[in-house]
C-alpha cells in the first residue's frame, strides 16, 4: 500500500504501479486456503482491537478537520469512530472469516454425451477497486469481504477519512503480512483529487471491477469516464404498493416501517401508491399513522381529495429520493396503473406490493424490474443480512453480474471446468 | 426498426429515438409468455426460408459490392449465404425456440427466521446492443436469442451485410407482427459510419447490455467509449500444457485437435507448453504430427534443440493469436512454469492440460485463469452447443456476469423476490 504522503508528482504513474502490485497479488490471494484467510481474518480483527487508541487519535484529526471545515452534522456522525464502533467494526470481521468459503466450488457438474463432465466453478474477480466517502468502516468492510472471497483491492476513501483510514489500513497490511499473505493484496490510494478518480476507472486489464459508493455525483462521474467495468449502487425510490385486497392493518404496518425505520437509507419507502379501490378506507389511517411518526406527506390531487390536510405533489415528487420523512402518496388505478407508475418513477433498487391476492402478488413479482420485488413484507428487507448474505458491500442497481446485496458470492465470479478422458472435437 | 436510407441528418437524436422505442418494448417482452416466443420463433423459421430468394438477392449485392472492393476472399466467405446456409439459419432459430424458456425460474428459495421466503428469480436483461461485423447470419441467431430470452436488441452490423440484414430484419419483424409482439423489440441500426457505434456505447439509461463481436479495434473502441455496460468477446490465446504424467498418444492427439481441427476460430490453441520431463520424448513426435497436417512450427531454444527443424520463436509469438496453421512451442519445467506463462500470456479464454496426475490436473483447474479450463481435453470444447447450452451469442472473455459461452441463460440477470406475510424489520 501507498504510504507517500510528500506532494503528488507523476501521480498517474504512481497509482498505476500500485495498482500493478496488488494485481500481482491476486494469483496468490486466489490460490489462498480457507485457513490462510480466515488466520489474516482473525489477526485483523485482534489488531483492530489492540490498535483502537491509535485509530481513535488518528479519527479525531479527521472529525476536528471535518467540524473546522463546517461540514454537516451528518458528515461528521458518519465520519466519527469510537472505541464501540471500532469493537463492531472487528467483530464485523470476524463474522466475515466464520462465512463459508466461497471460493472454489463447483456447481452443475454433468457429463456431456461424450463423456466430458463440465460444470462451473467459482473464483475471485481478482483486483477489485472501491471509491467511496466519508465511512472510514467501509475500509474494513470491503477489505474483509475482498479478502474472504479471494480478492485484491484498491481502496480509495474520502478526503474527509484520510488520517482514519491510514491507520485503518496499516493495521490490515500488519495482519496480512502476519499470516503470511501478501500486504498489497489490500492497497489504499493515499490521494483526494478526482482526477485522480479518473485514472482509476481507467486501468483497464489492471481493474477487474470497480464499485463506486456514495452519491450520485460520484457513481456519474465513474461511469462517464470508465473502461473498467463497473457496478453501481444507485440511489432508491422504493415504492409500497397497496392493493385493493390488502389486508390494512398489514399495509399500514409494512407502509410506516417502510418509511419511518430508517428513513436515511436507500431501501426506505419514499412514494406510497393506494389503489383507488381501498383509498378511501386506507388514506386517512395511514395519514394519521404517518404524521403521529413526524412524516410529512405530499400526495397527487386524488389522495388530497381523501385526506385535504396533505401538502400537494409536483412532478418532480415521484422522482425524488428525500433519504428524509418526507412521503409522496399517490392513488392509482389498481395493479396496472401501479405497475406503470414504477416502471416509469423507480430505479430498479426495492418495490413491494400489499395485497392478499396471490394473483396479483405474483404478477406484481414477475413484472417489476427491481433488485428486490417482495409481497406482504416491508422494503427495509433489502439487505444482505437480511437476506442472508451474512455481510454485504452494498447493494447494486446495476442488473449484470450483481443485481441487489453484493455479498460474497457477488464478489465471485463463475468459469467453466471441463475434465475429460482424452475428448477431442470430430 | 429504422427503414431510413436517406442520408443522416441530426443522427444522435435518430439512433437515440430509435433506442428508445425498442427499450419501450421491454416490460412487453419480458411479459411474453413461452407460447407466445416461440410462435415467433416459428413464424421467424418459416419466413426465413419463404423469403429465400429476396435475401439471397440482397446478399448478392453485398458479396458483388465486397468483390469488387477487393475484400478478402476470407471477408466475402463469411459474408455469402447460400439456400443451404439459409436453410441452417432457419434451423438453428427452431433450436432456440425448442430450449426451454430462461425467463422466470425462481432458485433457491428459502425462508428466512423470520419466515419471509426469499430467492432469485431469472429475468431478461431489457435491451441488448450487439455491435457485429461482416456475417449476416448474426443477425438472426442474435435476435432469436433475445427474444428467447425476453430481451428486445438493438442490432448494428457491418457495413459490408447492409443489403443482407435489411432484408433479414424485415422478415424478423413481420414475423414478431404475426405472432402479436412489438416490430420495435428487434431494431436494426441501419447506418455505418463508426461515430454510430461510439454514441450507441453511450446510451446510459436505455441499453442495459452492450456486446461487441468482432476484432480486437471494434472491442476496444466500443470499451474505451462506453458508459453502458460491455461484455467483451476477446482473443484467444489458448494452451495446451504437456505434463510430464501425460498420457503421450492422448497428448498428441489433444494438441493435434486443438491446433488443426479448425485453426480460424479463437478456441484452437496458439501455444503448446511442454514439461521437460517429457520433452524429450513428446517434442519430436507431436512436431511430425503437427507437419503432416501443414502446421508451422516456432519454438523456444530448448524446443529446438530437440527438434532443431522448428523455426525461432519471437518474444511477439507468446501473445499472438495467429488463427492459422501456425503453432508456438516452449519447454517448461514442470507445472509451476507453466502456470506462470499461461498468467503471463494468456487471454482469460481457454486453457487445458494433459497429465494424468489428478493432483496436478486440479491444480490447474483451480489455479488457472480463464472462461473454460480443461484437464485432458482440447479447447476446442468452448463452445456453446459442446458445453451443453443448445446456442450461444460467442464466448465472453469478461469475467463479470458471464464468462464462457453466452446462451440463453446468460443473457439473464437474478432479481431478488421476497413472499411475506406482513414482515416488518424491528
Amino acid at each position: 500500500m501507498s504510504s507517500t504522503t510528500e506532494p503528488r508528482a507523476g501521480g498517474a504513474s504512481t497509482l498505476h504501479s500500485q495498482a500493478a502490485a496488488a494485481k500481482a497479488t491476486t494469483r496468490r490471494l486466489a490460490a489462498a486456503s480457507t485457513r490462510e484467510k480466515n488466520a489474516a481474518l482473525t489477526a485483523m480483527a485482534d489488531a483492530l482491537l489492540r490498535a483502537t487508541p491509535r485509530i481513535l487519535e488518528a479519527n479525531c484529526v479527521d472529525v476536528d478537520a471535518a467540524a473546522m471545515r463546517g461540514q454537516t452534522a451528518a458528515l461528521v456522525d458518519r465520519l466519527r469512530l469510537t472505541e464501540a464502533r471500532v469493537a463492531q467494526i472487528a467483530e464485523g470481521v470476524r463474522q466475515i472469516a466464520a462465512l463459508p468459503d466461497p471460493v472454489g466450488r463447483i456447481e452443475r457438474l454433468e457429463a456431456r454425451p461424450n463423456g466430458l463432465r463440465v460444470g462451473r466453478m467459482t473464483v475471485p474477480l481478482g483486483l477489485v477497486g472501491i471509491v467511496y466517502e466519508a465511512r472510514p468502516n467501509v475500509t474494513i468492510d470491503a477489505a474483509a469481504l475482498c479478502l474472504k472471497s479471494g480478492n485484491a483491492c484498491l481502496l480509495r476513501g474520502g478526503s474527509e477519512a484520510l488520517a482514519s483510514n491510514r491507520a485503518l489500513v496499516s493495521v490490515v497490511g500488519d495482519a496480512l503480512a502476519s499470516a503470511g499473505l501478501p500486504r498489497e493484496a489490500v492497497s489504499f490510494v493515499d490521494d483526494t483529487d478526482r482526477e485522480g478518480v479518473r485514472e482509476m476507472a481507467r486501468l483497464s486489464g489492471v481493474l477487474d471491477l470497480l464499485i463506486p459508493r456514495g452519491g450520485e455525483g460520484l457513481i456519474r462521474f465513474v461511469t462517464e469516464h470508465a473502461t473498467v467495468p463497473v457496478i453501481q449502487h444507485y440511489k432508491g425510490v422504493c415504492h409500497v404498493y397497496v392493493d385493493g385486497a390488502a389486508d390494512l392493518a398489514m399495509a399500514e404496518a409494512i407502509a410506516v416501517n417502510a418509511k419511518t425505520h430508517r428513513p436515511g437509507v436507500c431501501n426506505a419507502m419514499e412514494t406510497l401508491l393506494v389503489d383507488a379501490a381501498c383509498a378511501h378506507a386506507f388514506l386517512p389511517r395511514v395519514a394519521d399513522a404517518m404524521r403521529a411518526k413526524g412524516v410529512a406527506l405530499r400526495g397527487c390531487g386524488r389522495a388530497r381529495a381523501l385526506v385535504p390536510s396533505m401538502a400537494a405533489a409536483s412532478d418532480a415528487d415521484w422522482d425524488t429520493e428525500y433519504l428524509d420523512l418526507v412521503l409522496s402518496v399517490r392513488v392509482v388505478d389498481g395493479l396496472d396503473a401501479a405497475l406503470a407508475h414504477i416502471a416509469a418513477h423507480g430505479t430498479g433498487h426495492t418495490e413491494a406490493i400489499v395485497s392478499a391476492d396471490r394473483d396479483r402478488g405474483e404478477r406484481f413479482v414477475r413484472e417489476v424490474d427491481a433488485s428486490l420485488v417482495l409481497v406482504n413484507a416491508s422494503t427495509r428487507f433489502n439487505d444482505g443480512f437480511e437476506l442472508g448474505l451474512g455481510a454485504e458491500m452494498g447493494i447494486s442497481t446495476t442488473k449484470l453480474h450483481a443485481y441487489g446485496p453484493m455479498g460474497l458470492e457477488e464478489l465471485c465470479a463463475r468459469k467453466w471446468v471441463g475434465y475429460g478422458a482424452g475428448q477431442i472435437r470430430g
